[in-house]
């Protein structure tokens, strides 16, 4: 049993710090990095780029809409060709700051709302699948498990790696329960554990309504930005290391 | 006899056009694209990218001060880690991008205040110099012909390329002439080209005193940001062609 | 008889030159200056304002979602406690640079993308509203005519002021023709002062197929961003004298 | 016996926090506020000024370099023509959000290198006066103790409030010691409200070489930007109260 833990990573800008990379990389086996466009300023993204370099942790481009003061959390109508051209610039300059960190991007994983756009707007989708195309087909497509992206990606010749996140409910249909709902997102690090120990055996999680529901994932999300956040990811990692589950990415 | 004519190109900003770049992709070598620091938003700068690669124009990284609304033209006090990081984010967005317009990044010219800074700021320019090595040595580096740049990027293994400008007035001592001062640019295309002549055959020009400088260059610098700065471009490639100098680039 | 004619000025940012402000501050009554978010630095608005200040044209403030890149013309979910204060500290901003040219800002004009959704998006509309209220309840507010944003401004308590466009085509129904659509930008300098004397006389236009379609307005918008553009502007302004039709800002 | 304390606040960034603004607001009783160039999105500086006039905390604003990155803290080489129309239009801003917030903006601190420039550069320091007075010649301007921009800014009849920092040291002539140098940060809370306590009763502190220096001072900028920090501050006020000092703001 082997599963891969990502989480989203150099995302301070400057002066303003965000989240424990130290932290969080020695806890996970993919480090989504921010690219600049929703957070992170080059320096501060070589510093993480570094660290994961020495940890051994694989890297993926963490792309966004360009919206700093937003953190690419809002919805915006980019038309093709700039979201293509984005995408590309981001990734690129990743893979610039990866090469001088003496590792290499081998995956892109959208942020925010373009995550969760591009998991059912197939216009966006199709760009962003584009991009990637254009700059390198070896990079795997992070997407969120269940979305049709998740076919749309794999039928354009991309690897694709469907993704479950650890804090939060699922719908009875497969779907993240939307974060205004009550009970969204989940904070008890045992139970977010054990929950994540069935998804790995079973390929399934309980629902909001206590039904079963079966989601495939090759990584599992963990958020590092408190310390609650660090703790639950830390006793997720235990508890896959206590069960015998390979932490290991899908890149490695 | 050869020489290499380049031309800042890529410096659109959305809605915010610049410069002729289709014009002046018929005129240079050597095309210096934007890196959004100073300028170009990303699918302009592909757009650019695409008309160079078909063109066989080579693509250089116009890297740049971050900031817009200054055009990168003002003096920035930037640390070593920021500056360095930087340099690698430009260059590495724009071989992305370069990568999807199927050509490659051959060199980079630092632009306006940094590249004015550098040629004589040993700090800022090691900062730059590193940048370019920790993400490809084999990238050439634009310089001020007779700065102290030439001798340090040599040092450190860099391939360097001596630049001269078509359209400035040297000192006697073979610096430029300040734009503060009369006569510092120069506007005869006439004038120009025969003088830019006589740089490919002699080595030198004349200087704004009359006497005779010594000016020893790899690379033309010519603008196309007016319709006027187009006409002496194209002017000087005219003579250039009548008088059998080849213009292709130093790194083709 | 009398009509205001407004133009989108001070768009011009840093470098990139947009439109000819010295040109139609001489043709209209309304200048709708850029706030720094869509276009527009703060030396540029400053000498727009000037200028508009010594032509005795009023002002307005141009607000817009923050987007330099796409001009403000992307549609943006921008949650309301963030496009309040944004709208506020926009018309703050200008108060500002008014209060140093010895004018003053006597009405908010929002730009693209912001301008169309406000016109049917009642939350955002209301944003837009209680930012104006809280700055200065005195604001006119320009608003597309026919649209629901002036029945929400005006039970609000805000002064409103009906907007038409010189070179749009309007639908039976007296939208305007999407810019997608065939026909929807007119481009005919002559034909379109007629039409708009036809508004100014008989408060109707010819709508796109044919049939008569009554628009109140209050205020013309012309633009300015083409040398096209301007002789469209100047034409209009022509024939209204010709005619006898005052031009003078709905708040002189 | 009275002092005004002065903090930075307002220097959150979208979803990036920083400092206590609640907690310092407790504590002094003028509010430095960031004005969105080097700090602050505008519904976060709306909050921390609803926040101040709640408290009864005077306002003043923050105005910085454009340089969101560098939070403000690298100097820059700014023209005449941008560093006047920049700060009018921060000033300009912050007054639009206070007026929302009830409250009104009372005076400027130039912030970080902008700071440190104008005490004693004479070319900036006229722009940002000559910005100020174009505004408002009411506001008062915060500078540093026996800098020479006291001199410049008195001579052209603006109202200036003397600084000193309750956590630097000085130099025998009155200079704040270079953060380079050792024992430049102050880091006792005791030690710094016995200091300032001082600084009241006598015009006058002990400089690093045991020495005692002269410092007029109308203000004291205490720190919040971490627990230390806001303990420090929160100590010197305790200090003064039993000390019988009032904290009132110079523009109370």
């Amino acid at each position: 049993m082997k599963m891969d833990l990502n989480s989203d990573l150099g995302e301070s800008l400057g002066a303003w710090r965000m989240g424990d990379d130290a932290a969080m990389l020695g806890i996970v086996s993919s480090a989504n990095v921010a690219c600049g466009f929703h957070a992170g300023d080059a320096a501060g993204i070589l510093r993480t780029l570094r660290e994961a370099a020495a940890r051994g942790v694989v890297v993926g481009a963490h792309v966004a809409y360009r919206d700093l003061v937003g953190f690419g959390r809002r919805n915006m109508d980019v038309e093709s060709a700039d979201l293509v051209a984005d995408v590309i610039y981001q990734i690129g300059a990743l893979q610039g700051l990866a090469r001088a960190a003496g590792t290499t991007v081998r995956y892109v994983k959208p942020h925010g709302a373009l995550y969760n756009t591009i998991a059912h707007d197939e216009r966006q989708a199709r760009d962003v699948i584009s991009a990637i195309r254009a700059v390198d087909p070896g990079l795997a497509l992070v997407a969120l498990a269940g979305s049709p992206l998740i076919g749309w990606a794999r039928d354009a010749g991309l690897r694709v790696v469907a993704e479950a996140f650890a804090d939060r409910a699922y719908t009875p249909a497969g779907a993240l329960v939307s974060r205004r709902e009550k009970g969204a997102v989940l904070h008890d690090a045992q139970r977010i554990a054990e929950r994540m120990l069935r998804l790995v055996r079973e390929g399934a999680v309980e629902a909001i309504d206590g039904s079963t529901v079966r989601i495939e994932a090759d990584s599992i999300c963990v958020h590092g930005d408190s310390p609650d956040a660090v703790a639950i990811a830390r006793r997720l990692r235990e508890r896959f290391e206590q069960e015998g589950v390979a932490i290991t990415s899908f890149a490695a």
